[in-house]
């Protein structure tokens, strides 16, 4: 069986939300690089996977499909094993917590903690421009409120759908990885639980692989 | 069996959002509403269904879930028929079109159309406040970019994950059913694949139930 493609740069954080999945199912993959400077995404190709012209996109065979969340979800379906159940949709009361969270994350925690990394990592490295620190500020007032709720729900379970690591965990990796190479990572410090969950998920395995191509300074 | 209970005002967006999957799959329920004026979204109570604050959250005896699409697709699993199979999880490449156009409609649609509807219903309805062009202006532009990519795959399927309806449709039904109030409604007539595709989702009887208890104008 051919390995599926990603299409994208390993180190964006949409694409790493798709490699997670794949290392933690251990599925065979390829990620075939998207060239922006290049206007690679805008091309005719490209279009025809993802028509929006962004990354990432993915193929499995006549499978073409576009957007993170959703790429990540058809491969939690299609490589489920009893080790790697991360959707766990033949629970109800499970997969609706799993999907709870996993909006939280979408709606709640990243647009809190993207700006910071932005303003703190990419613009500066990418753009030679400076943080702004108005919206830094805004951004962590919003961040440290999300996890005031991540504190409480993370002191009774331990992971945030329940008492197993989940897709809404992963769903966390790619931002906080960057964000801990901010000047603020010390914010997580106020959050023990939140601190813990954490660790645990950076030293898995996945996560160690990935995020050692994911550079945090400019080369 | 008692009526799962959805928080939150019918006429609210992202309440409606659950009450159309509800319809859809014809499972009982009951609307509590929430008075944001006498801040029940920020008492304990509501807190401990959502501890974000907002609505809508939902309750199923001992399943108490918040974030409207999580809601929803819990909705959906439970009443799950042969008629209403609107999530398509039996079928790994259907569920993935679902999933896909879902997140279409979250990350790209809804970030366009929403500031419309705030800007020219919700703002001089509510506060007395006069749309600010610019921002319409702006976010018309972006609708149209996403309406043209809406129009090339609807002129290839007759609803978005395929020839079948789905979640992914009925997402789109609360915003754009209160955008074909504003005085941009027109912009529809240009991409005559989605306008023929809106009619069909907007003259289905959920719809039709729950729009007449979403005015349009102040009261």
């Amino acid at each position: 069986m051919a390995p599926v493609k990603v299409f994208g740069p390993a180190r964006s954080t949409n694409v790493a939300r798709v490699l997670v999945c794949l290392e933690e199912v251990g599925a065979e993959y390829e990620v075939v690089n998207i060239d922006f400077q290049a206007k690679e995404h805008k091309s005719p190709e490209h279009l025809a996977r993802n028509p929006f012209g962004q990354i990432p996109a993915f193929q499995d065979g006549d499978v073409v499909l576009f957007e993170s969340r959703a790429i990540a979800k058809y491969v939690l379906r299609k490589y489920k094993s009893a080790d790697a159940d991360l959707l766990r949709e033949g629970n109800l009361k499970e997969a609706a917590m799993v999907d709870v969270w996993t909006e939280v994350e979408a709606h709640q925690y990243n647009p809190a903690i993207s700006p910071i990394v932005y303003e703190c990592l990419v613009n500066p490295a990418m753009r030679g421009i400076p943080p702004n620190q108005k919206v830094v500020d805004e951004a962590l007032e919003k961040l440290k409120k999300v996890l005031d709720v991540y504190e409480a729900r993370l002191s009774k379970t331990k992971f945030l759908a329940g008492d197993f690591l989940s897709f809404a965990d992963l769903n966390h990796f790619p931002y906080t990885y960057y964000f801990m190479a901010t000047p603020h990572a010390a914010v997580f410090d106020s959050y023990p639980h939140v601190k813990a969950w954490w660790e645990s998920i950076v030293s898995r395995p996945s996560v160690k692989k990935l995020s050692a191509n994911m550079p945090t300074k400019a080369p």
